[in-house]
């Protein structure tokens, strides 16, 4: 008997390492998990039904690890399978994506067998050379934690670990399995204590001390706001910004990246702030507070209008997952989520600066035009017109996700865009996972806005949706090509045109079934029409609309973001 | 006037670094460079046309550094720009291949300033941390070479030296290049010399030392053959084996990687040696032989049918790119091109068997057959009686670039399959590569089989050939997903099903003009016809046949290899 066998009589409760994996990734919330099938995970496959969980079946693993990006987002925690070499490679882009904007995605790689590792055999999918070990450390540099799952003594703690550290670092974890290690046993007992996700405690002296630093500045002030940014989604404090916005009763703005955190509909609610590029009005009273409270700022150029915030660190307070800052005071390792909690509790009564109401009433010039064309300008108000609580909203990076800086939302909109990463593509991938994932909660509506070009990278993600029965409303913005590249070099370039595409037939040749259906849409009084149009709005089938807008027009806050990075390419 | 004016003042025919880098891609006989346009890389992308290079534009990187991939396979070398981050993470499974597969592909990524990347600016495009060397590193593992162009004052020496080691080593090289650098000025003089792609001499006494050793054992055996690999494609050293093949008379043998090294019409032609996997009858011939001369080996799993080679190294001559080992004893440091030619001018008489002819003719089970089933035992012979001389033949891996083993090319067929690395949906991109590269060197043909389930993963290089008005032959096997996966594990699994497309219809939604012709066939009678007809075999636009076969047919290599890799896999 082999010390391997020994060792598993010794389990009380053995159970397969695949298992193992795939009932921790049920026990956090996961229902499907994205991929490509190839040899090095078949094997691992076989055991998603048992463990409850779906395969989805991606068409290739950039798009899998978009769409598995989306799928967190909704639901909080998601996992993508590639194959060793060939799929996860693929996979990269979406991984380093998640990891710049913290989404949580366990990237599971199917590798040869161990042995054949060690003996460093000439197999397909390596690079010849006999180094196992060179794709791990390309995936190292893009994820929080590595597990390596080479023996049957860690490996479960080592899945633990992986999960734990996705979770609260929410950032991609990367973890192996080779083809004889699905079948290795581990203790299943262990599957009775669910894994800690629970974010480590502040030091509560250290807490206390923050908190009464921030009250003091705080009760200080005379105009105080609320500016509420990506990390405070990324990193699940929401619940407390929601009770700080409304005990505060203060006037609170979004970035762009911030775009869902709060409810719109709140009185308090003032609009998105992002320096020039800023809704109308909300400049002057950002910039004109004495105390900003940010909570979770991810101040990237395309998140900050080209890097023209004007607000001066001697008026902000800076919430972060691993540190406050006021002032220029740093105070290491504490999480904001102790620290909001405590200044919501404590805070009493504070000066409080009306503002002007915010909505989406079309601006001036728009009202009044009788043009049909669907400009910028006119779109983007009149989708937060549009859109119900609860939906879902996809934006590409491009002219999609500035324009909704534009759009009002509903309560509990949910806001998906890579206005860091901004790797063109992602959304249509996303747009699949989050679908999958809105279908899982029911009554979600998902819903897309990508350019005719973007939509070119990952376009087969359409048949994906197919395949799954997902029902999104897919928005292409149809303008001839890579209009923000435009704006930033190359006005008439033909490297920034592209083919032209037939786009309501795509679904069809993807094998799209008769409840599938696509519009071709151009003018103002057809997009009124369309929304009004109750088969559009609620239907179990995907939707496609070409949207018609002019080649040469962008929102008003891209324009000014690409003059700005177009400069600093000089 | 600062240093680098008065540096640009000394230089008497300056020239900008983008100018410079693209005139040497032109000089080594780049006429076309692949890509993606990103912000970091649109202002470099206006000096292709000054430098007569033409703009591909593909859908997406991947497939564009696919593209490249096949460029190089039929051009010799070629070039891909990505833009930083989001663009050349997409690129890295294609690159990666390249390096596996030994393909000379420059990969030129557009950054941000280098003032940007001093001041660690949180630019869109980065994780966020000011990191902006990440990528490098990732990119540094899978490249032979890594010019970072940061100086105006060495970036002339790097941009050559980086062509060089790519030619050379006939391996990917990753070229940096900030947006500012774009315009840095190098000295245009150096222009008038061309870059040395010349392999290093062997040093003569040990090549003559070597030649002497080889011409020993090769006069002493009786029953020697040649059998040629991928390494003498890739290498350059079919000029030395075509010689080597005709001088000697030998009986020559390919391996699946090594298809269209040698001219497969000459009569010295004896088929595919891979261990079990042979040809019928090579087998013998081969593994009863005294002396191999085995020409750029690379013995992976699917060269080799799972490692069923029954070759003793005691009967082995290995010739390589930088060492030569004749039995056990190796020879490093020296270049088997030159060892070739003088044992071809020095090795007189020979003892040579007699081997039987190969040809196209079908199986004997398949010729009395009345069966009009498009099975693979029939289809890949009978496409050996299609082809022509200098088509470029592409074959997917899976049932193609193991059904391909059965075909007897004529002369000057350029077969491109990716055999080591194996990623699918490669070979779809690869063909838009190489049918660009078929245009600019006219009358060759390039014909693609792929199956309909690597065709998901990067279907729209179709319209990228469309856009660049390619006229490829791409032939789609319609077998209802990933077969080869069905043969290693999970046989009627749902992760190796498919969501059906209509693939006729495909290239029509991707904007075909009328010249676009769409094919189904299903009978083997239907295949005879369509071989037959003039307006499929010769014309300017696309075509793209759907060949239905059955689900569970596979040529019978793959199924060997196949059960090989599950066992592996335990």
């Amino acid at each position: 008997m082999s010390s391997t066998d020994i060792a598993t009589q010794e389990l009380k409760n053995p159970v397969d390492v695949a298992e193992y994996l795939f009932r921790r990734l049920h026990e956090v919330g996961i229902r499907a998990v994205h991929g490509v099938p190839g040899d090095y995970n078949l094997s691992a496959l076989d055991y998603l039904p048992k463990c409850g969980l779906d395969w989805v079946g991606n068409c290739n693993e950039l798009n899998a690890g978009y769409a598995a990006d989306g799928y967190a987002r909704v639901k909080g925690i998601s996992a993508v399978i590639t194959t060793f070499g060939v799929g996860e490679l693929s996979a990269l882009n979406a991984i380093a994506g998640a990891y710049s904007e913290f989404v949580p995605v366990v990237h599971i790689v199917g590798q040869p067998t161990t042995q054949s590792q060690k003996d460093g055999m000439l197999l397909h999918h390596t690079l010849g050379n006999g180094d196992f070990d060179v794709f791990t450390k390309m995936s190292a540099g893009i994820s929080c934690y590595v597990a390596k799952l080479n023996d049957p003594h860690d490996a479960a703690t080592l899945i633990d670990s992986a999960i734990r550290e996705c979770w609260i670092r929410s950032r991609p974890v990367y973890v192996t399995l080779p083809t004889n290690m699905v079948y290795a046993k581990v203790n299943g007992d262990r599957l009775k204590t669910p894994i800690d996700l629970s974010s480590p405690k502040n030091d509560p002296e250290k807490e206390d001390y923050v908190v009464d630093v921030v009250l003091k500045y705080l009760h200080a002030a005379k105009n105080p706001v609320i500016l509420v940014d990506a990390c405070a989604i990324r990193h699940r404090a929401l619940e407390e910004v929601h009770d700080l916005v409304e005990a505060s009763g203060l006037p609170t703005f979004v970035t762009p990246m911030g775009k869902g955190a709060v409810n719109e509909s709140h009185k308090n609610f003032g609009g998105v702030y992002a320096g020039d590029g800023s809704n109308a009005g909300v400049r002057e009273v950002v910039e004109s507070s004495d105390l900003i409270l940010s909570i979770g700022a991810i101040k990237s150029d395309f998140n900050t209008a080209g890097f023209t915030y004007r607000i001066g660190q001697l008026k902000t307070i800076d919430f972060h997952s691993n540190y406050v800052r006021v002032r220029y005071s740093e105070y290491p390792d504490i999480n904001m989520r102790g620290v909001l909690r405590k200044v919501v509790q404590q805070m009493n009564k504070l000066n409080v600066t009306a503002i002007p109401p915010i909505n989406n009433a079309l601006p001036q010039s728009e009202k009044t035009s009788t043009d049909q064309t669907i400009t910028h300008a006119w779109l983007w108000p009149t989708v937060g017109q549009w859109l119900k609580e609860n939906d879902i909203v996809l934006t590409e990076t491009g002219t999609a996700n500035f324009g909704i800086w534009d759009t009002r939302f509903p309560a509990n909109v949910t806001a998906i865009s890579q206005v860091l990463w901004g790797s063109i593509g992602y959304a249509l991938g996303s747009c699949q996972g989050a679908a999958l994932a809105a279908k899982e909660l029911q009554n979600r509506r998902t819903i897309l806005f990508i350019g005719d070009g973007s939509l070119q990278l990952t376009v087969q993600e359409l048949s994906t949706m197919l395949r799954n029965k997902l029902n999104p409303i897919v928005f292409v913005i149809c303008n001839e090509g890579y209009t923000i590249e435009r704006y930033i070099h190359g006005w008439d370039a033909t490297y920034n045109d592209i083919q032209p595409w037939d786009h309501v037939n795509i679904p069809k040749v993807f094998g799209a079934t008769d409840g599938y259906k696509g519009y071709r849409i151009k003018t103002r009084d057809e997009v009124h029409k369309l929304f009004a149009e109750p088969s559009f709005n609620e239907s179990d089938s995907l939707r496609l609309v070409e949207l018609y807008m002019p080649r040469d027009d962008a929102p008003a806050a891209l324009k000014l973001t690409a003059d700005a990075a177009a400069a600093r390419n000089k």
